[in-house]
């Protein structure tokens, strides 16, 4: 398997993820940002986004975006239906673009449904109530 | 309840994440980003903390921290032990801050813990796999 990952926001967030993500995995291949100004159309973002897709040249392409309903991840929807192999997960986290980095390095031979299976609950667990995770060692309230 | 939030993660990622924040629900008050660059030690990552509690001066402080584990977080967790009034959530994502910022103006006779709650449920429901919502509708695989 593979994948291919590009990051979709609004503003200059997909962009810090990325090279938040970089900071922390290192430099990947195959791992691009869409940071969408004000400027920018639905249209021109769906053309922005066939274009990455052409460029990544892989088998699946997953687009993480920062959440259901807005542009990015709507313009995303238009293009997934056109093209059987992109896939795309909302609410994108650091953690979750983590897992994604790993998972696709480590496990060569999963599914593509299992792949973003695993990503979505990784992200959902990396959500903690930290305080509530340490309240038995640290924390009196 | 009156409450400031602090967006603290690796990188310019917690100042992304506010902008955003900001183009989407308008400027608020309260809400505030360190954004930890690799000169960063963990003590002056604390003390960067204390003094932003300090400026907020509010009732309750809401961390929001990129990945439990990272050094934001850790940083956070040994203010929140000190301090009383600091809770802390892990995975922050730009849904889980919208959702903060409404609960907060909306429910403000809301106890700290339920807000804590919420704001970590709408996180987890906002990562979603997307094409799968609508498989019925625009998809066949």
């Amino acid at each position: 398997m593979e994948v291919g990952i590009i990051i979709i926001t609004h503003g200059g967030l997909a962009e810090s993820l990325k090279q938040t993500l970089f900071s922390i995995v290192g430099k990947k291949e195959k791992v691009v940002s869409i940071s969408m100004s004000t400027e920018f159309t639905l249209g021109k973002l769906c053309e922005e986004i066939k274009q990455e897709i052409k460029n990544l040249a892989v088998e699946y392409v997953v687009i993480f975006t920062d959440m259901f309903g807005g542009t990015p991840s709507n313009a995303s929807l238009i293009v997934a239906r056109e093209q059987q192999n992109v896939y795309i997960i909302s609410g994108v986290n650091l953690y979750m673009l983590i897992a994604a980095v790993n998972l696709r390095e480590l496990n060569k031979d999963m599914r593509i449904e299992e792949y973003i299976e695993k990503i979505i609950t990784e992200g959902r667990k990396s959500i903690t109530n930290v305080n509530e995770l340490f309240k038995n060692r640290f924390f009196n309230k």
